[in-house]
């Protein structure tokens, strides 16, 4: 089965439409007094270095709102390796549109298509036959955390809770109120709901025995070596599911890996990653020259 | 004169509520299971790496909203440059409403820092005597440009204009569909609002020629070597604003200032920019254990 | 410990304030022509009939987005019980301000506290040492989720997931696209985050048999007989959480209790709870005659 | 002439959006794992119990803006009786976007057929040859007023004033405040749109003389026996029309209008409706098995 | 009793939220170059011109929603008469800050002073003794109209129907489709609130007959001569209120009044209003120089 | 090159949407009762006065918001002159919707072609061979000034700034608090981008001297005479863009012109400009009588 991702269409409208406003609410000085009002044009988003594609309807979309007789033709799946040149997308109509929505089209799928990108790196490191997956975190751009982790399981990652109120995730904060990991974990099972796993975060192999003493259904390993990280899979025993977090780099995505952990969250996902290089080439020809 | 910044409170206010929407929307699980609900706390946030302090009042405000009663105090001017372990700002109020805030009051300021640090790198490149300024551009996150616009302020960098109705920017489309870049200029300076600079991107000297004869007020030199925008400048002659684009790195600010242009337009300010570590360290006595 | 439930600020804000919009977007004629401009008032709202308290926040909120200067009193906490004729909340200020905000106020307490009492009505119907609990599910009123799902819980209720990205539940249709319930809880497992619990509906014990052999963690026994549910527990023997829904009556509550069943998932909680009476009686002699 | 409704298209987006936020901002994990992307589906709503049909209108915008290929065709018109087992609206295309919209669209007409059906339970209750109608009041559902309002009218209902600023309503706080029902008649009457009746609340015959005398247009008996509205519209002699008001149930309908009020206003119609029973049936071997 | 008007401040802010963000989205340049971050100012809202005090309410949230410091006094009650030169209201605090607020709050308050004073100059052309009223009319600014009917009540008028759904009004379309006056308000009183007056357009003394006969509450004069507003006047003899609409120019007010009508609309209260000339002095001294 | 003007989709919509919700959020009581569901008409928007042509794209949206299937077609191009009874606009589809929508769309339009209307008035008084441009000011309806800017275009006019984040312009407050002006604009140039030019206003031709030799790039003369102005393009001698502006009334401007000034700019444009007489006729035997 191949994978394939939703994007709700109301989402998509109400994220385009804020950054139009950023951009063009009031009007684009340029493009109104150089280019002839109906005046066709062809444009082609393009990628200048090697891109996992993610944004297609994003970028359909930025061109929608501005004018809804502009046609976007997209020349890839999501999750599709590009290589440089690539043509990603096609968009077709009055040259004015184009030009009035392609930053923000690009400046969205610039960003979604560098989180599918440094996603996809990351699982890449993923040795033959594990399962650990990689997921994103919560440290994601604010406003834009749908399409943010859209991108990631674009990218072949998986997501973590999506927000405060879809799971339980205990911190040293909430230990240290509570007097310790088990009264925290027994508070948490009792109100939240039955749906939700209880994960609880601990930073040495002793806490991860109280977390799993206690009935963790998840434990967030932060900030532990990868020698303890081995180990406390072998302390585990399948009993819960163990992530390994905190200041995860690529180099040691395959050595957690091969460790045996179920996830490895990575924040620098969504929080620090570049955006892809796409530009958009217009057709010589196709209305003017 | 000290610098200094304006942020608009309702903008902050529209960035925060946005934000706590999409984290808080559904209220925070973990949080009220695990804290007693009138239990106080008081958290720092601390730079985990030296960074440009920014994103003060965006901190306070995230709180607030929550909260009305959490009071936050600054430790440092928006600008200031704070060392590893150095305390930005302190919050004091109810622990729950510190925790349910505190990862959407991060997700921002550690945006906000990353991109003040990372224009003060640029700005510091600048040779000591050298007029040029560093500026953003408008490959902004959707939704956070005045955030991110205020964050290139406050590291010293200056802002491009705002949105397409704040400027006149000829590129190369525009050019091509009104037959030369004398005619584009032309155009644009009969409609355009007579506040407003005329700005046009060119690839080459015989294009800044054309540009200048026309009367363009700000060449963008786009991609050329640092020998070419040295002769450009030379063929200026004070007759244009000349600024420098495209693919820009740290290691390219210097030689450029020095060949003398008036403006170095860096997209990676704000499309790429790392986000700063921060963290939000309790006080272990202030109100549990 | 005492319960406490948190509902954060800039929800009830922007809930009150369309619901504000609603019914005095226009003004109040009457109001405007019948008291005068600073005319002060007290008035206290009171059950009309036994009832669970809930809203208070709400009801503040619901004043002073109308006056700032409104101050709001509560005489008692979230989750007491009161009887016919208690005083739950007292308002001072401008008569005018009273007024005009009093219908939106009363609507929405009268709905929160309708749930809250409901809610309490099948809480208490669990035998003494019974561990079920009684949840919510996804059939609340539009634009109200957040305050009805607090009302639960003030109601001594517990949630069942948010929304559709807060939790997998597979329904017939799923298993009906996907083959059969094993592939429909494979697949689920694949790709959800690990920090979601999988829940399967089922219809008869023999799905019931193949959930459990698929590793499902919860699951739904979807108008089962309160004989098949306790069988239903016997069967599974704890590797699994069970849920019992459909068209659940007060009645029953106790049976599915004894029968073993860790959840209920009642939808009339919030589809069909009937408003609290309460009013809203002025002092005489307050500010006026 | 048959009676027929409108519902502007942009409240029912404003209504629908809200509520699609609310239940699927962070995605539909199930479906996204359980259902191929291209499945196709047909699904029936189906009334589970005998109704009014409501909500057209609503029911296809809730599937339109999930994904706007979908169709949706209506097999009854508004305010027609169904049966049990009566397929009320068929709603085809993707079968991901059917079940992401499925429990909005719901929610939604469940609550309006609720509303529309125990409006005409009252209706159905005015005996042959009386003018009684029967109205909401604003008791309604904060965010849903004009949904709830149109139910109302399907039902065959009438509607009261819409809101604070669409009426003259004179209650026992305002007669206060004025020092008499007389003089709060006369302030009214002088500042309040020439388009607007006076309408004035009393508890007893006394009063409705004072009233009548003053010149109200509409007098609302609050919680009068019906002996005494009876007395009441003796009195009247047509001077004013008469609305029976406060608790009204089912069983005082017929004598409250052989009485002879014009008007009977039931808050329980919106505040308390239950919701109808409606499912979605999806046809088997439309898409899938 | 001295007159007093209401404007709930959520209206208010929303207004000044939305014309603060078409100002000042993207910061103010000149005043973040020019005035120093903690330069303190005062300021003074002049009138350039004599007229009618209106918008205080609104002057005071434009400041305070820039920056919650500033402080506003009023000089003057709403509806009061200012000289020229009349200071009106005062702002004290951050010059910044009011530097920045200054023409939205200017915009709002000279509109709705222009509004309030030609409200006036209307009603002061009725004669004395006579009870005809000034009224406003659908025509108002998209966006403002709660803020232009409350100028339109502080300028001694009244309002007409807030909306479409405040009130009936049939013209000579909804004649046209019920194929007569008659039949147009049978069918509208049969399904109009009861809450609501009939009124109904008619552009001849023979459709006055009509309308009266068929128990219109209200009938508007379209465009009639005074003379034969007199007619109307004496033909209906109380039967109905009566209001004169049409191209009403100030001069026409006092004969219309003698004439006897009740009512008489002006559009051109709102839709041509000049905007009243009030400007915003510094004091020298406050804060620099 | 015929004239061409663009106003985006998005913010059409946003101001229709907000229109409509004033005028139409409880319905429309009058057309619900008199007009049958299905009903066809044909109506045309007729300019009752003489005209230029303005919003065809606003108006197209107020009926397509209300009914998606009502039809518009335009007769003119924007920025035409209408004579008196010229038809502008035709709009068909169901009665209903056309009358829902009606008045919204008109409010708009009227508003439009005022402000195109005057605009070219004052464009007209531009003596044959002058270069003047006629521009807006900042004094623009909250909330329309999109629209309202658009239409000074379509009239033949230019625009200013935008906004404050748009152009740096020095007022008496900003030199006052600077120490001067020359120090105010050289404060400007330092941080202000630089695609923006600096504009300082001047009320004495020794502050244009000043503000010449400081290098402002445009120069507004405030309430200067005209003699005055024509001395300051005099001194001026090209250096600076010189704008007069302060109170322009018609019969100045082609004096000032005359003068020699590149732009005047006149507030009363947007501020104060009567709404063009615009009306709606319908097509008798379209669908119905």
């Amino acid at each position: 089965m191949r994978a394939s991702f939703e994007l709700p269409a109301f989402i998509v409208d109400r994220v385009v439409t804020l950054a139009l406003e950023e951009d063009l609410a009031s009007g684009d000085l340029t493009t109104e007094a150089c280019i002839d009002q109906d005046t066709p044009a062809r444009a082609h988003a393009v990628a200048r270095e090697p891109l996992i594609v993610c944004g297609g309807p994003v970028f359909e979309r930025a061109f929608a709102r501005v004018d809804s007789l502009l046609v976007v033709e997209a020349h890839a799946v999501e999750g599709a390796h590009a290589p440089r040149g690539a043509r990603l997308w096609t968009v077709r109509g009055r040259a004015r549109s184009i030009l009035m929505a392609e930053r923000v089209a690009l400046n969205l799928v610039q960003r979604m298509c560098g989180i599918a990108t440094v996603t996809r790196a990351h699982v890449d490191e993923i040795p033959f036959g594990a399962r650990t997956r990689i997921t994103d975190t919560r440290k994601t751009t604010p406003g834009l955390r749908a399409l943010e982790r859209y991108a990631v399981r674009v990218g072949g990652g998986r997501n973590h809770r999506d927000d405060l109120g879809a799971g339980v995730l205990i911190k040293d904060n909430h230990v240290a109120a509570c007097g310790g990991i088990r009264q925290a974990i027994e508070r948490a099972r009792a109100t939240a709901p039955h749906t939700t796993k209880i994960e609880c975060e601990v930073d040495s192999l002793e806490q991860l025995d109280v977390a799993l003493a206690a009935g963790a259904d998840v434990v967030l390993l932060d900030n532990l070596s990868t020698v303890a990280v081995a180990e406390a899979v072998r302390r585990t025993r399948g009993r819960a599911l163990l992530e390994a977090s905190g200041g995860i780099t690529l180099n040691r995505i395959a050595e957690l890996a091969t460790a045996g952990v179920d996830a490895i969250s990575v924040g620098s996902l969504t929080h620090s990653a570049a955006a892809s290089d796409i530009g958009l080439d217009f057709d010589a020809g196709a209305g003017w020259a």
